[in-house]
């Protein structure tokens, strides 16, 4: 999480959804429940310049992402989005695209762990975010539905065709892909898209009782578990290796690690730093 | 799929197999009953050929891989693959090998969706041939069987090494390749090989309704489906975010795209027109 | 397996594990059972050692992975390696973290297959020995613990975010790896880290029928299912599958693919001579 900043500002308010700061924890609340969370242009950029400037605050240290109402988030807006961009050129078109790719992405760089609280409906756009979420907790009557090609696009959007084959496999991941048909629970969990699957009125507590966990916890340990899982879906063995080295010595040098076992000499639970 | 013909003529006549063409479903059953559809020199270099061919035919949707008889493929024919090869050259042995191979990577890099309808057996090139399919609709009985290391080669045979792990993971993929072992569709399906498990006397009727549906769905979305997840294996993260935002802005400026809003609007069903 | 050996001696006697050979298959016992079989600096370098030396010595075709005492392996040692990086120097660190990831990559890079027999736990460095196995033979009463972030370290060690998201999934991984919390088997074996479950007086009988099978079978077909099983990982679709046509047409020409023609032929077994 960088500390660095010079003269760009930071937003202190977000027009296009719910930002509730409590203890580490900002929990992001879709809050457009007549539409199921449906996303806007504005929504988007706002994902996306949330996610860049959150590694920059040093003042949180989980990201959750909830839907409010019936569900989590029902993707782009048919009206507001499909409708639009069949009046738009190429050339905007591409930057619409772009930022929607930019969110995933923050998502995935972004050393901030990320929990989507998925109840409800998570469709298109929406199901890509709790993919992209590094966990994805899940109500049993939710449902995921990767419906690109029923709109007539490319199942492939916003990073889900890199994203859902190293999730899931290529098999698995063709069949959603491919079909956008809507999977339950049930099958989700089966396929390894769920973190932890829990009864409908549990969603708000397990949410809280893992972002609380995380946000106690060693947080430049998890950050560099994050970055590494990430970066090295692209590298190969040899170089993932030496990045694991190198930031493993780096690690040795945190004081997470010095109290962990002043901890255990101790035997007392460590007090994380998270530095 | 291009349209774009030269001087090369279309192929006519297939003697390998047996292709059926209806309603923009190619049906492909191999058809040596006798020998379990084992496979020949001249099988393999049709098959090569047809996957070549097919996307410049603009007739064709979906590939539909069957075997006649008892099952699906039992592979290279012992004699007339097996023995043949003991007498050859290297040259002419890498130019066996490399032709098995061009035939998945066609698989692969076919923008039509491939469906393989697997009863009895499906073994050694068979078993791959099935891999390198999008979908594999399974009957209960049949049986996956990737022998190769039992016939004193290697387990990675045809892509069989890239393509499994990836689809099964690789602590299940090093079990299945090095051992050789059969597997039972509960196993395959465990391991998220099988696309859809049907009842025995259920194949033709899965098998046609999926063909049927990808058919008449929205072609270029699949086809742009199919192509992403394929070759977004071999790409990172910041590469595949933006392959997906481009070839998303283009298929926003597709007659199905505007369709599907036209009959979302107009409260009906999309016509689909595959571009 | 290298048959070139120039000036450099092979090891004759391992001070810091136990090794067994017979009929071709070592058999490296942890043996510090009073500590759990906590791993040392000195442990860590004899591992990377023996590795190193394996394919030289030409008279090995399996090697298998124990554990002396209650459990297989708990890590690094508290004590040991966890107290004496307090006190160390940012290069030695990075000597040290740079050993334990050779040795994960001499595991996969070895053509020699490893068996990994896991009971009680496996835990940290533990739990990466094992998953850097090709054959992880588990106990129903066997825990994994990827617990590095528990220790204030990153949940990437010696490759595990390498590894493991290629074996159970990017989703599975990411909760493995952040929360470091301990796995059963059966959810070990849910996410396919497990090659062969069974029960716990069985551990014994099941690694020996296992490493049996492997050292008579056809070792050079394994040992170039394991080489391009890892090293294809790191290749895109059209590498990948050049690599297996010339592999498969050098085997071609291997006296266990031409035994394998003349036992069929002779209805017979074959008797592979593993080249």
């Amino acid at each position: 999480m960088s500390p660095f900043r010079a003269s760009a500002p930071l937003t202190e308010h977000w027009r296009n959804f719910d930002l509730h700061r409590a203890d580490g924890v900002a929990t992001l609340t879709l809050d457009r429940p007549d539409r199921l969370n449906a996303l806007t242009f504005e929504a988007y950029a706002d994902l996306r310049d949330l996610l860049t400037e959150l590694p920059h605050r040093g003042d949180t240290r989980v990201l959750v992402l909830r839907g409010g109402g019936r569900g989590f988030c029902s993707g782009g807006d048919v009206d507001e989005i499909i409708g639009r961009t069949l009046e738009m050129d190429p050339d905007d078109l591409l930057a619409f695209t772009r930022m929607t790719g930019e969110v995933v992405r923050a998502m995935r760089e972004c050393p901030v762990p990320v929990i989507a609280g998925v109840h409800g409906i998570a469709a298109g756009a929406g199901s890509v975010l709790a993919l992209a979420a590094d966990f994805r907790v899940v109500t049993r009557s939710a449902r995921f539905a990767f419906l690109f090609t029923k709109v007539g696009l490319s199942g492939a959007d916003m990073g889900a065709a890199y994203l859902l084959p190293r999730m899931v496999g290529l098999g698995n991941a063709t069949k959603i892909l491919m079909l956008g048909d809507t999977l339950d629970s049930t099958e989700a969990d089966r396929y390894g898209l769920v973190s932890e699957l829990v009864e409908d009125d549990a969603l708000d507590e397990a949410v809280t009782r893992l972002a609380t966990r995380l946000s106690e916890g060693p947080a430049f340990g998890y950050a560099q578990t994050k970055a590494l899982l990430s970066r090295e879906l692209d590298m190969g063995l040899s170089g993932a290796i030496e990045l694991e080295a190198v930031t493993q010595a780096l690690l040795m040098k945190s004081a997470d690690y010095a109290e962990f076992h002043a901890a255990f000499t101790g035997r007392r639970e460590p007090s994380w730093k998270g530095r």
